[in-house]
């Protein structure tokens, strides 16, 4: 039998060992996320917001993310610097914002003529997508996931219809990136202006077409009571937003935490697609009884055909000196190829049976 | 300051208080979940395997899941009773095989000129669909969970082409289900035959023609080397998989480890449309390339008629005194409705617009 004092002694040894064991497993990691968005901005900032959430819950209280809107860190498009930097351990935000800084980011949001949000996905976890964003980011010494996509934007709302390539010479329109690289090649005058003064730079005339979202996030901002032609989309067929994570914090946590994190990040972005979907749908059926003169429009063949032929002349352009970027968009290119083909044997024709 | 024995009897009372604290914490639970399918059927088997794998990693090997394949249990269909009756904690199944039993439990899979698979998925979360879903299941004691969707699925291989509505009458043809009835009222004999046969009742003319799920899982069956008219769908627009959970057991689990189990489901039946998407695609090049007499057609307009006019009819022989099945099918009907008309805007009038 041991004496007293050396049970004691054991005894003091296993609580500083049960303790430590304990603290080390039980250490609660706060985290901060930045966002391009503010809070009110719906679905895309229900994405991270849901993610922090499932994280909190899965994790019992052990990895915390406070999700901060934009007008919070007051630099929406600042956000992959600071989650480079370490001011922030996350952000949620759209690759195609960081262009200016690398070329190499852009392919990752959606492109003109580009895959529908099915097909991305595939691509992205099965046709090589996250192995070319994890060889892009990895350099900014960040992990990229994708952050939720917004399926087909529509291709926005023009005051006046467009019948022929002729209407569309002159006009002003607010449509951003690479697809107001191709409205400006036809003819185009093409701004960019804060969301705030969308509404009212429509209704004055100050632009006489606008793109945005699709009907679910559309409705907020009030075009379809100022214009009247709805054009389908051709520029954003599944534009996927972005989750960033700076690499020396995610190796800093342990293991599980580290699966909780990709988990969530993964749900919530499939999530915030079916969401969207939702809000679009109800948005397009309030639009529809409210404003029973508003018209679904596809641009009329010639138009379509020209954005098609400028968009493969600036595909062209754009890689020129860039082999990253070229072997990023040869590999959407090759698995569009392959893909559309099952979308269309599959989806396409189902739905073309069975409209009308 | 304290005596000796007594610091030893706090000292014992805190490893005590630290050991049962940390044992309740870690608490091991080790759960069975069985499956209809065998263990190669891909992508099926591997949604519930991917989940396992990923709740153990999120729970740091707190809950630790067996999947058993079909010959390992001998009751495919029976794992609604075996998690009913807790001989298994979970399942992973579809929903229709249950409707002998239950008749509520059919439109939870999927339904003739149903739904696809972003209109059904918005529907379980947001249109109401979960909720039907669990008022259905809470009867036999289980939690019902969306596990994975095919997909748009073909209308099957035939032999012979279909050109007009005679042609159908007398082919004897594999179809199980709400659809195979309405192919009977069409005047096919509709025949079950288990899959391990089918190859060669296609072969030898048992049946002129059978319907499995799409290119990516029926390139292992080999129907394209024996028949070249393949059809595309109307009958399974985007068949939604399930996971099943017994009440009871799910109720034990601490809050944490429910939060992740659910993540876990949730993620990779998104997971599992994605990669069965990228295996069609691929199965479907394949298949084209090494088989160039296979023609994709859809069934002409009077045959289609007829199936729809045969849908509508069953659905309200269906319904006849079962007011809670009718309240599901009202409500699909309803949403479908409405989302198809977003889905054409968005992503039919951009693959319309660019397909050939």
């Amino acid at each position: 039998m041991l004496k007293t004092t050396t049970k004691l002694l054991v005894a003091s040894a296993l609580i500083a060992g049960l303790s430590t064991a304990s603290m080390a497993k039980d250490k609660v990691y706060k985290w901060k996320l930045a966002t391009t968005w503010g809070s009110t901005l719906s679905p895309f900032f229900d994405a991270p917001t849901n993610m922090a959430k499932m994280v909190e819950e899965m994790s019992n209280g052990q990895l915390k993310i406070r999700v901060d809107a934009s007008n919070k860190h007051k630099a929406p498009f600042g956000v992959l610097d600071m989650v480079k930097g370490g001011q922030y351990d996350m952000g949620h935000s759209a690759s195609y914002y960081w262009k200016g800084k690398d070329i190499n980011t852009l392919p990752f949001s959606t492109m003109p003529f580009g895959m529908t949000t099915p097909e991305q996905y595939s691509w992205f976890y099965h046709g090589g997508g996250m192995q070319l964003m994890e060889k892009v980011y990895k350099k900014h010494k960040v992990l990229s996931f994708p952050g939720g996509s917004s399926g087909s934007q529509m291709g926005g709302w023009f005051r006046e219809e467009i019948k022929t390539l002729d209407d569309l010479k002159g006009l002003k329109m607010r449509i951003p990136g690479f697809a107001g690289e191709i409205m400006a090649k036809l003819g185009l005058t093409v701004t960019n202006i804060p969301s705030g003064e969308l509404y009212t730079s429509l209704e004055r005339g100050t632009v006489d077409a606008l793109e945005w979202v699709g009907p679910g996030m559309d409705i907020k901002m009030g075009f379809h009571k100022i214009a009247s032609n709805y054009y389908t989309g051709w520029h954003e067929p599944g534009l996927d937003l972005q989750f960033l994570v700076n690499e020396r914090k995610f190796k800093k946590l342990p293991k599980n935490l580290q699966q909780i994190l990709i988990t969530a990040m993964r749900v919530s972005a499939y999530d915030m697609y079916i969401q969207n979907y939702h809000m679009s749908s109800e948005a397009w059926a309030k639009m529809e009884k409210e404003y029973p003169n508003i018209q679904v429009k596809t641009f009329p063949k010639p138009v379509m055909d020209a954005m098609k032929e400028a968009n493969t002349e600036l595909r062209k352009e754009i890689v020129k000196g860039k082999p990253l970027l070229k072997e990023i968009l040869d590999s959407q290119e090759a698995y569009q190829k392959k893909v559309r083909k099952w979308t269309e044997m599959s989806d396409y024709l189902y739905l073309k049976d069975n409209l009308k």
